[in-house]
């Protein structure tokens, strides 16, 4: 794993929140809390990095991740390169070496990427120069930290005390980036208990996760949880886990408003997006005076702003 | 249909030209004047909105609008999200209001929406937050409001006096949102007369346009005309219309030099664009003396930065 | 051929750089000088131009070349329209350029031109208004003036004399544009010698390139060089050259270490970019310390600002 804080300790990269310790990570949170301005006003705006420039690499689609980090990356007086590049998987790595090291060449500082294979952030920010720094938008089903993040800001806007918190999962763990990287920032931060259930198909083996409880029928796993967050069932998946169709999978999974009247009754509703409604959740929930859902976009777009002025203020102290 | 003006009767959102009065259409066509420079000088800029955000949600494909909006923003000092977005017609109403509520979180001030279906953008400015604009760039058949400013303005440079033009359209009347759009204005201005001159199949129902005179042969219908409007034909729809090829289109309904002939010495020819050449105009018209085609796109961009700065100064008094 | 510069003898246009003189193309690559800096510190950047409008029409597809001229424009703060277009090439012409109006029209003061058809950008170039100018990104396989460019400049920062230099280039010459422009300026410059390497089917007829040196086989042509530039090879061509497949080609025309070595031990590596590497490069090579194709990109920023700020200056003196 490429190192991502540099000698002296500072954001270098941003691959996985795996190294991250409570410090750091609260760090980061504090620095998107002050990028946060309530709804309808002037989005929050920095100059001391106009004229630098971001590269938003996605070799797999996204029109939400990517338009998060384009706004961030505008709000910070950036100038922003879209790529949508499709590459055969054979020649790969090479291609993508080479396109980095072409855009480097044209003065990127920041690279954005996003790929539906394991391994590419780590590897780029293992070839870059010492003055360009590289961030991951999504990384198979391993990764995807400035989710995590927002997932965790948001988290700590509405619960006090982190460390009392019980956090359920619903749905696809298995191969969720999304839970992969909220949970090692929940470890971090020390949360109570971090609950998952799902299909036996979608349920994570038992090395990863360790500190988890399992569970099979989604009734306990909400009882009295703090926070449920819903994941989204991709449809292809469905016959892998037995579901013969996605009626049957919110009969068992689905997050009702009456499954989650077992939650606490000031237990937050989360989603990373995009929603399958009447899927994993039904939408009077995604809709309801619990969800988070919205506050989580927004979020994001803090989350990402403080990451890439974090990592400015590395490469050019 | 949605309100398009908040209670004290600013423009909010931009759905439709219906509902406009002439004091509105004045003050919005004065505005837009007042962006204009001349060809090759710096364009109008403004900086009061900098910092704000437009999302370009165009769901079905387009150059030229994309880019006319687009340019206006950035000249408000605007940033801009292009997002083209292909849904399928299933679950496209709740899809795209999740996306929009998600663009919205992130902080995008001004929806530009382009539907092939209609009842798209009146739907969105429903759900949209107070702070919110919602600007049709084109709606099914039924509405494309920035052309018909853009065309009255066109009209106006040109008329002294709009009550006492005699403007004639010719084509593909029924499928028109264009023609729509600018009779709609036109008849908020008091135009003297509008003349439909179109293939039976073409031509609309008796209770749409109900002032317009309507027409079969071309001749008839320039003849004195002000204001000459030829609209573009799908060539899917020729059949529709037992017309066998753009030949014959063209030998009955396209706008030659000859036919203009018989309209005023002085009156101007236009086109919404992208034009067939050959098939609903002739080349030589197109490029004629008396065509202000190239001035309604110059005057488009205007147009659209008088609605985006008129719909943020009502979201920011 | 379209007159590229204006009365006074001021760049207007760039499409190609054939009729370019000595004085005039020191000037440019001084200019381009004065935008490089050091890698990692803040590009240049000058507001003189902001506001103004580039268009980029790229007819055929490109990554590298469009994000070189989108980050060129947005250093010197104008705004980028990037406009994909794929038209059928019977209407190709009309269409082209009622495009082409139509962005003039909202006010585009650049046109930057990629296609892969001849004659489009000196077509344009003769029909846009007097205060727009036409850039070429790329003309079939006749022109890419701004590769040339950035060539030179690459061979000048590493050559105190130019017309010293021998300069080899390697591979399919008779289709490489880059081959084209490179060798206009290098004799407008007065290199010492150019050489030509390539298999029979890729060699260029006599009248083209009058003054170059032929090679069948790579080895003699490589003795003693300055400039070694390797072209990039379309595997669809390879067939055409009776060259069974890429291994072969390697076998026959790879530039390696080895056959490096045969080059005078100063000589420095160029390409044109995309590599295939072990095609027509080995990647010890690319990689190694005689190479300079980073910088070639990096010297291609500054180019296309440098082009792009000497048009402005002669368009509002």
């Amino acid at each position: 794993m490429q190192e991502q804080f540099d000698a002296e300790g500072r954001l270098r990269h941003l691959i996985s929140l795996e190294h991250f310790d409570d410090e750091r990570l609260t760090a980061l949170l504090d620095k998107a809390t002050g990028y946060l301005r309530p709804a309808g006003e002037l989005p929050a705006h920095e100059s001391r990095f106009a004229g630098r420039t971001v590269a938003n690499l996605f070799f797999e689609p996204s029109t939400r991740t990517r338009a998060s980090f384009e706004l961030a990356a505008k709000r910070l007086g950036l100038h922003v390169l879209n790529l949508d590049v499709r590459m055969s998987s054979r020649s790969k790595g090479e291609s993508i070496l080479d396109t980095v090291y072409t855009l480097e060449a044209m003065g990127s500082d920041i690279f954005v990427l996003r790929d539906s294979e394991p391994g590419v952030p780590a590897f780029i920010a293992s070839h870059v120069e010492p003055h360009v720094s590289v961030l991951s938008a999504g990384e198979a089903d391993v990764s995807h930290p400035t989710q995590g993040l927002l997932d965790t800001l948001t988290i700590r806007q509405h619960k006090q005390d982190i460390a009392n918190c019980v956090v359920t999962l619903i749905g696809d763990i298995s191969h969720s980036r999304v839970a992969r990287s909220v949970c090692q920032a929940l470890a971090i931060l020390g949360a109570r208990q971090v609950r998952l259930v799902a299909p036996p198909a979608f349920m994570p083996g038992e090395d990863a996760y360790p500190h988890a409880e399992r569970f099979s029928e989604i009734e306990p796993a909400l009882r009295d949880a703090d926070v449920v967050m819903a994941l989204r069932i991709q449809r292809e998946r469905m016959s892998q886990a037995s579901i013969p169709d996605t009626g049957e999978y919110f009969k068992q999974y689905g997050l009702t408003a009456e499954r989650l009247a077992l939650a606490r009754p000031d237990a937050i509703v989360m989603h990373p997006g995009p929603m399958n409604r009447g899927v994993e959740i039904a939408s009077e929930v995604a809709d309801g005076p619990q969800s988070v859902i919205r506050r989580q976009v927004c979020n994001g777009v803090a989350v990402r702003m403080a990451v890439m002025a974090t990592v400015l203020e590395t490469l050019h102290p």
